[in-house]
Order: structure tokens, then sequence, then C-alpha cells
């Protein structure tokens, strides 16, 4: 079924037979033209598996990126009762006015790199509940917040970027992490937006007080029982854009761990999406290993907002200007070895 | 005294009295920025670093690129006699004629990028002698060579993208390296474009007669011994760079060991260049190692012509967008931690 007629969360497995696969024709007809190109095969490295990747996923030997969009998902968490993070709450909505104003990282990002940002604020006056009190979302809730991450996907663009923004959010990338993957809270912790020792030692805390309450749930009530509004919408992000045949990039720790849930479902389901960057949120590291990630740039960032996966995007345009734009031996003239 | 009143290879040690230094005012006004805007400090990584480096070297808190100047170097070397590539001499004017017809890797990372691009090849119907029999190049074609290179440069651009092409300079790149940090030739030599386990091994010989008869020349002495037109020619541009405060961005292994020589004059006559990127061919990891310089990229690349480079320059760019177009944490009335 399409991810619009889904009316439970444990549907959306069921998604999963009838996405769209890689392209191996179009993959290889695009690896036979790197090996054409005025240059020995292997020499443009990582950009040649770039282009090799977009041609799977456009379904063309010559894959293009005209329009990229931009999405980048807010969310507010009841968490933040319990002292998880140095700054105010209000942050959220004062970093969406940024966004709007056009102040912030992304905005430059997106804007050097040709991406056409759009900020969804998904109900901040009403944030999540205290997940070691509770389920932080009703079913409802999260089914509402994955679909309106769909329905802001464009399937007219040549690619997704994803990004998020909401304080308290790095301590929910934490506890979907370690229910996904395992291993101790600790393995998955770490500073965030500018905690100290304490501060680590209190989101520990909180994350393993998640785990035990919401541990052993299957994938999607997992996800609304640990994650928040912007987590369930880069999920239902992910899967229009699947849906669409586009491929996304993911930004560091909190949008990728955001999609544990699918990965927990299938690693198939992720199966479109790059990851732009490592950040230096240590989780990061683990989580994209355990994944099988390789991301695109390893640069100590660890803003959020999609930053890593805009500036990835302009690695990729590079990446197809040469694969599309360069001569062939025959058609330069030039000698093969 | 300018490099343009050399007229003696061991004339240009002395210029480096005169040349410009970092401005260490101008970067710690571009830092106390990235404190201020919307961001955490330090969230940006690599970006803030540039963004810190950029602004040092043009002498502006808010430094700009609007202009960039990509050169690439193109000679011919007579070790090719010693059967040091697979492919023939004839390739490096068909990549030329390639670059001047837009066809090439350059091209379209210059294109992508931003970069004005222009190449010069440097009489490459005489390729310099072979360096196991003689010097390469006489003092006063050395020289020559240097001031080609040092005329090259755009003194109002922003930035310098220095990149290279001629067939057989991977054996050059390992000599000169060699020349300057020492080691074992073995150490210094890779498959270069294409060179099996066969080539590696004659490469290595080449490298190791070639150090024989002149591994304990003097810096510019060793240049013109071993070194060829374009490596000469790079030394010339970094020199002529330095002088109009330009930063550079190196491109791989063949364009940093060009710059051996100036390393071994002085490590400070190199502090105004980036390098671009850690090429795969094994010499360079060794090579940035000896020479403490931390790439900006690290993508398995081993094309040489700059691309490694003009890559990194969108890199650049996108740090600079963040550095000059984000807002204050006051602008925005965003909350601090």
């Amino acid at each position: 079924m399409p991810l619009a007629s889904v009316t439970a969360l444990h549907q959306i497995a069921s998604l999963m037979q009838e996405l769209p696969a890689f392209d191996h024709g179009s993959a290889k007809a695009a690896l036979d033209r790197q090996g054409r190109l005025t240059k020995p095969l292997g020499a443009l490295g990582k950009l040649e598996d770039l282009a090799v990747f977009m041609a799977g996923w456009q379904c063309s030997p010559q894959p293009e990126i005209g329009t990229a969009q931009a999405l980048v998902f807010a969310g507010n968490h009841g968490i933040c009762a319990q002292g998880v993070n140095p700054y105010p709450q209000a942050v959220t909505a004062q970093m969406v006015a940024n966004f709007e104003a056009g102040g912030a990282a992304i905005n430059q990002l997106c804007k050097a790199n040709g991406a056409v940002l759009s900020v969804i604020a998904l109900d901040l006056d009403r944030p999540t509940e205290d997940f070691t009190q509770g389920p932080a979302m009703t079913e409802a809730d999260c089914l509402d917040a994955v679909k309106r991450g769909a329905e802001a996907v464009d399937a007219d663009a040549d690619i997704l970027i994803l990004g998020e923004m909401g304080i308290g959010n790095s301590t929910v990338a934490a506890a979907l992490s370690a229910a996904a993957f395992g291993g101790d809270a600790r393995d998955w912790v770490g500073p965030g937006t500018g905690s100290d020792a304490d501060g680590i030692v209190r989101k520990t805390r909180v994350v393993e007080e998640g785990l035990k309450r919401h541990g052993n749930k299957a994938p999607f009530d997992m996800l609304a029982a640990l994650g928040g509004r912007e987590q369930a919408a880069i999920c239902g992000a992910v899967l229009s854009a699947r849906e669409a045949r586009l491929p996304v990039i993911l930004d560091g720790y909190i949008c990728t761990a955001a999609t544990a849930p699918l990965h927990a479902v299938d690693p198939e389901l992720l199966a479109h999406c790059l990851v732009g960057h490592r950040s230096s949120e240590p989780g990061h590291r683990r989580l994209i290993d355990a994944m099988g990630k390789d991301p695109v740039l390893d640069f100590s960032m660890k803003l959020g907002e999609g930053t890593g996966a805009a500036l990835a995007l302009g690695i990729l345009k590079s990446a197809l200007a040469c694969h599309n734009g360069m001569a062939t031996f025959a058609e330069a003239g030039v000698a093969e070895a």
C-alpha cells in the first residue's frame, strides 16, 4: 500500500514490498561510462561511486541534479523536563524564525550548494511527552508527523536533503539508536549542544530509563514511544522519497538516528539514503558503522539543521558534473594505456 | 628581493624575509565572529577553521572568494626513457588539448565550483633530461619555469588553485619527496597512473638512482636536478601568490611534492597553502604528514590536474558563506546557553 493510505503505524512496514529498488542496469551503464572518460578508472575515487549511486536511483546512466529540495523539520521534546539540554526549549522556535529569516548556517549552505529550503515546524507549542514517564507520542500523533513529513516531499525534485532542529533531540537520538542497535545507553550519549560531563551523566540516566520502559517495542511503536515529531517526519520523508525514487542525503547523528526504526524494519528501506557527513557527536560513528553507511564528508561538524547534508550536495553536484561533462577517450582523441 | 628580480635559483631562498605573514589580528576577529554566530562555537568544525585561515591570509575578518584562479601546468619528463609510465608521453599534449577543449575532469570541477581555469603547457616538445643520467634541468631552464609559474598568477584573484599534468611525474614526485624528507625510495613510490607491481619496482629503482646522483643538493638545485618544468612553475606560483597574499589550494601528491623544495628552505613558505585532498597515492599521506598539513578532503581520488583542489574550493566557499552570511545571536534574537 502507498504511504498515503496507511492508517496505523504497524502498516508502514508492509510498504516495503512495493518500494522501487536500485536499478543495477543504469548503475552498470554509469560505471561503463566512467571507464571511458578521460582519466584512469577509479581516479576520481568517491566521486565515481556517487555518480553510480545516483544513476541507480534515478534510473539513468547520466543522472542529474536540477532541483534539490532541503527539508528541515523542527519539534519540541517533553524529555527536556529532565534537564537534558543547557539551552531553553524556546530556542527551537527562535531558530525556526532564524531559518525563516535566512540567518542560519543551513540557509547559507543551501544557497551556496543550490538547494531549495523549506522549514516545517511541527507543533512547537505542544512538546511530546517525557519518555521516562510514558510514550512520547500517541500512535495518532506519530502517524500524523510521519504523514506531514511525507507530504512535504517534492516528488519532482532530483534529490532530497534532510535536517532537523529540536532542543533536547540528541537525547532522543541516543534513545532511538540504543533501542534499534542495542549496547549501553552511554555508548550512544554525547555532549550534543554543549552538555558538560554532569549533563552527559544526566542524559545517560534518562536514556536508560527510556530503554527500560520502551526498549523492546516493534520499530514504529519505538518511534512513537522514544522519538519526536521531527524524527517521525524524517521517517515519512525518507519513505515518500523512496516512493518517488529520490535519493536522500541524511545529515548527522539526530537525522540518521531518526531513521533507525526504518533500519530496524529492513535496512533496504534506507538503501536510497546517503549520510552526508560523520558528525563529531560520538554516537554517530557507532550508528553509521552499525548501519553500514559510509559518510560523504568527515569535517568534525555537529550542528544539525541539515548542514552536513547540504555541504555533501555540493560534492554530489561535482561528481555529476564530471560524470556528465567529461569527454571520453574517443571523443578527446586521448590514447589509452 | 621580489621574485621578479631573482637571477639565480639560490637567491629565491632570500625572498622569504620579505614575504607577507599570516595576520593573527584578522584571524582572531574572525574567530570571535564565529563565536557570535547562531550555532555553538565549533559546531561547524573544519568550516570554521577554514574561515579563520582565509581571514588571516586575506587580512580581513570577513574574507571573501570572488575570483578563484585555477592554474594547471603541464610538462614532459626525460625520465620516461626509463619506462616509468604505461602511457605514452604524447598523452601530456593530448590531455592539454582536452583541457583546452573543456573535456577533462578539471574543466567540470572548475565550472561546478566557480574557478577560472588557465592551462599552461611548458615546452612539451622539449622534455627535461633523464635524471638518472644528469640533472633534469639546467639552472636557467628551471628558473625560467619558476618565473613562468609566477607570472601566470593573477594577483587580483582571491584564491589560487594549483594542478599539473605530465606523464611520468609521479616518479618525479617520489624523487623530490625522498630528497626533501628522506626515507627509502620505496616509501614514496606508488602506482601513479596505472603502474603494476613490475612498474613500481622499476620506478623505485629509478628514484634510487636519482637520489644517489642528486639527493644531497640544496633545495633549488634539487628542484632543477630531479624536478620538471611543471614542478618549478608550481614553486613560482606558490611564491607569487604569497607575495600577493593569495591563499593557495594545492592538489594531490604531485602538486604537493612540487613544493617540497620550498618546504626544505622553510616550512613557513607554505603557510598560505592548503592541501585540497589526500590522494590515494600512498606517498601523499606520508608527504602531508611530514609537512604537517591536514587535507581538506579525503576522497580516494588520484587524478591530478588540480581536481582535488578545485573540489576543495567549493568547501571553502561554503565555509565563507556561513561565516559571512549567518546571523549573530543578537541579530537573530536567539538565546545563548
